[in-house]
C-alpha cells in the first residue's frame, strides 16, 4: 500500500484528460447536432465499449463480461479478499442524446482509475469501473436492464428475449456485438457502489452548486388515463348538454399539478401524453387519453398521492356523464441511498471546498437497482439548464471534474475504510 | 290558381313518399355501417344530383345549373314576375356522412313540389328547391361553397381555383360530372328562403320538441392557440421549476369554458383538438397547441368573449415562463333569420298542432350565406342524440314529416302574400 492519508488528500484527477476521454467517446455515433445516437447492442455500442474496455486494459486492468453484457473493469486492491468498491454507468445513448448522461459516470471511473495508476496508489479494496447494458431503454425494453438483472428486479431469460421494433432480441443482438459474456450475472457481493451522473435537472444550476450528494431515488408510479364522453357539434351543442372529455382531462391535468405540490418539496406529478379524439376544430371531444407520472421520496407519499389521484378521477365520473378508467401500468418503489456514503460524497466534496447540496434523484438510475445489493450513492454535477435526452444536452469542464474528485476520494474512503475527514483532522 | 285559404290549411304532405325518397337517395354513397359517403363532385355526386333533377322533370320543374354547380329546380308561380320562395340544402356529406344531413333539406323540398302537384295547386310566386355545391367543405374548402358564391361571401374564381387532396380543382370536378353550368351565379332576386334541417344538436330532444324555429346563427370566431414552455424530465424537475406547456393549455381549456359559461345560453366555446410536444410519459410537455372555437348569438358578446379569451392567455403568458401565441383563423358574423319568416315557420307548426320552440343554430349553413340575400329562415328537426356528421346519424319519419309540412306551410304563406294565421283566424 502505497496510499498515506496526506498524499491521498491532496490528489486530483485530470481535467482535461477526462475531457478528451469524454469527447473521444462522443465520436461514436455522433450526430450533426453535437449529440450521440448510440442505441444499445448495436455496432456503435460495440465500438465505444471495445474503446473503453481498452482504456481499461491499458491500466491493467482485467476485464469481464457478463451474460448480460455488464463489463467490469477491475483494478486489484491490496487485500483482494474484500469486495470491490464500483462505481460506473451506461454508454448506450437515446436516439437523440448527449455526451454526458452515462458516459460520464463510467469514464469517471475510468479517470479515477487511472488518477491511482498514475500516482502508484493501490488501494485496500480491489476498485470495479463497469458499464451496465441497456440503461436507456431506447431500443430494447425494460430500461435499466443490465443493472436490473444484476439485482434480481428480473431474470436473465427475460431481459435476453426482449426485442427491439425489428424483432431482434437482446441475446441476438449481444451475440452480434461479441459481448455476450461468459460470466454468471451478479452474486458477488459489493462493498460500495457509487455513480457520477449529470443532474438531468435544473436544481443545482438554479442553487448554484457543483455537488448534488443523492440522497436516494423517488419511487414512480404511472398510469394510464382514458376519458370517454360524447362527440358531439361545437356549435349546436349548449354547454350544458355536453359530455366533453378534453374539459375533464383538463381538470385531471390541474389535479396532477395540484397533488404534487400539496406533497412539496420532493413529490413530482406530470401528464406527459395527451390526445383527444376526434381532434376536430369544431367536434367537441368525445374521448381524452392521458398519462400521470406521480414520483414521491418515501412511499406513504406515493400512496397518498395515487389515492388523490383515484379519488379525482372518481370525482370527475361522479355524474355519469363521463367514463373514467385509471390503470396503474409502473411501478418503481422510492430507494434511499446509504446514509454513511451519502455522507462520503458531502465530505469529499467540502474536502475539495465545495458546499454540497443534498438532492433527490427524480430519474431511474443504474444506482437506484444497485442500491438493492449494495451500499449506494451518487454524485450530481450539473448540466446546462437541466436539459438531457436531447442533443443539446451540455455540462461545464470543471463541473465534471469537480464530480470526478468527489468520485475519486469517496472511493479512497469506500476502499481504504478510512474517512477523508479523519485525514483532514490529521493533516491539520 | 286554385289554392284557397281554406284548401291549403288541410294540405299535408306525404311522409312516407318523403322517407322512400330519402332512403333511395341514401343509397348512392351507401357505407355498410348505415351511413353515406358522398363527397362533393364525385360521381357519387353526379348520381345523386341526376336523380334529384330526374324526380323535379317528373314534376315539371325546369332546372338550371349555375357556373359553381348549384342547381335550380324551378316550378313556376301564378305569377312569374315575383321573385321565386326557395328552399335547398346540399346533397354532398361527410366521408363517414349520415342519410339526413343536407339530403332532408333538399327531399323536403321535392316533397312540398310534388304535394303542390299532386294536389293541382299553383302558388302566386314561383317556387325552387336548390341543390348548393359543396356545403361540408370535406372535399374542397371553403365550405358553404355553393351557396357562398351566390351570396358573394367570395368570388367564383376563388372557389373554381379550389384544390382536393390529389390536386383536382372544383372546375375540372364540376367540368368532369357535368354540372359546370352555363348560368351565373346569383344576381337574381329571391322572395324567400327556407331550409329544413336536421337539428345537428340535442336541444329539440332534450326538450321533446319536434320543430325548432330557428332565429339565427351564432357567429364564429376560431383561434389557433401555441404555448411554448421548457421540455424538461419528469423526474428531476421540481414542480416550482417547471414551464409545462400542457400545463397552462389546461387552464386555457377551463377558461374556454367558463367563458361561454359566462355568456349563457346561447355561447359556446371548445377545445376540439389539443396537441402535445414531445408527447412522452415521463417528459414535461415544451409544447402544446390547441384551436379555440367561440360562438355567439351576437356580435357584441363574441367580441366580449374573445377579449377574455386574449386576457387569459396574456394571463398565462404573465410571469414571462411560457410564450403563448393566439392567432385568429375564422371569423362569421352572427346571422340573424328574417323576423317575418321565423314567425311563418311558429305559425306554420302551431297551425299543425305543434308547439315550436325558438332555437338558434350553432352550426354554418347554407342559409346563413342566403340571409345576407333574401329574407330567410330554418326549421329544425330532432335527430336521434343530436348526433350528425356520422354515419350513426338519425332521424323519425314522423319528425321528419312534420318538418317537411311546416316547411310546406311556410313556403305557401310566402309565396301566396297571405298568413295561415290569417287563414286559421278566416276558418275558424
Amino acid at each position: 500500500m502505497t496510499d498515506t492519508p496526506t498524499s491521498a488528500q491532496h490528489l486530483r484527477i485530470d481535467g482535461e484528460r477526462l475531457w478528451r476521454s469524454l469527447m473521444d467517446l462522443a465520436r461514436i455515433g455522433a450526430t450533426p447536432k453535437g449529440g450521440v445516437c448510440r442505441l444499445a447492442l448495436t455496432d456503435l455500442d460495440r465500438q465505444a465499449r471495445d474503446l473503453v474496455t481498452q482504456w481499461a486494459r491499458e491500466l491493467g486492468c482485467t476485464v469481464r463480461v457478463d451474460a448480460i453484457g455488464n463489463i467490469f473493469m477491475r483494478r486489484a486492491g491490496a487485500r483482494e479478499d474484500l469486495p470491490p468498491v464500483m462505481t460506473g454507468s451506461h454508454i448506450d445513448t437515446q436516439p437523440t442524446g448527449g455526451k454526458f448522461d452515462g458516459n460520464y459516470g463510467v469514464l469517471a471511473g475510468i479517470e479515477v482509475l487511472r488518477t491511482l495508476q498514475q500516482h502508484g496508489i493501490v488501494t485496500q479494496a480491489p476498485l470495479e469501473v463497469v458499464v451496465w447494458t441497456n440503461e436507456e431503454g431506447s431500443r430494447f425494453v425494460p430500461v435499466m436492464m443490465g443493472s436490473g438483472v444484476y439485482a434480481g428486479a428480473f431474470t436473465l431469460e427475460h431481459a435476453l428475449s426482449a426485442r427491439d421494433r425489428d424483432g431482434v432480441t437482446v441475446s441476438q443482438a449481444l451475440s452480434a456485438i461479441g459481448y455476450d459474456g461468459p460470466e454468471p450475472v451478479g452474486g458477488q457481493p459489493v462493498g460500495a457502489y457509487f455513480e457520477a451522473h449529470i443532474e438531468q435537472g435544473p436544481v443545482l444550476e438554479a442553487r448554484d452548486r457543483v455537488i448534488g450528494a443523492v440522497q436516494g431515488a423517488l419511487g414512480q408510479r404511472w398510469f394510464d388515463v382514458e376519458i370517454v364522453g360524447q362527440e358531439a357539434h361545437a356549435g349546436p351543442t349548449p354547454m350544458e348538454l355536453r359530455r366533453d372529455a378534453l374539459l375533464a382531462a383538463s381538470e385531471l391535468v390541474q389535479a396532477v399539478n395540484a397533488i404534487a405540490l400539496e406533497h412539496a418539496p420532493h413529490a413530482r406529478g406530470t401528464v406527459g401524453c395527451l390526445q383527444v379524439f376526434p381532434d376536430s376544430r369544431n367536434v367537441i371531444p368525445g374521448k381524452a387519453t392521458l398519462t400521470v407520472d406521480l414520483r414521491a421520496a418515501d412511499d406513504a407519499t406515493l400512496t397518498r398521492m395515487a389515492q388523490s389521484l383515484h379519488e379525482r378521477a372518481r370525482a370527475l365520473a361522479g355524474d355519469g356523464r363521463l367514463a373514467v378508467t385509471l390503470k396503474e401500468v409502473v411501478y418503481f418503489p422510492p430507494q434511499p441511498f446509504d446514509a454513511r456514503l451519502v455522507q462520503a460524497v458531502r465530505d469529499g466534496a467540502q474536502a475539495l471546498g465545495m458546499e454540497p447540496l443534498d438532492i433527490v434523484s427524480g430519474a431511474g438510475h443504474d444506482a437506484v437497482y444497485l442500491a438493492r445489493l449494495a451500499p449506494t450513492a451518487m454524485i450530481f454535477v450539473p448540466c446546462k439548464d437541466g436539459i438531457s435526452h436531447n442533443e443539446i444536452e451540455d455540462a461545464r469542464p470543471e463541473h465534471l471534474a469537480a464530480g470526478c474528485n468527489v468520485l475519486l476520494h469517496a472511493m479512497l474512503q469506500a476502499a481504504n475504510g478510512h474517512a477523508l475527514a479523519a485525514e483532514k483532522a490529521h493533516a491539520a
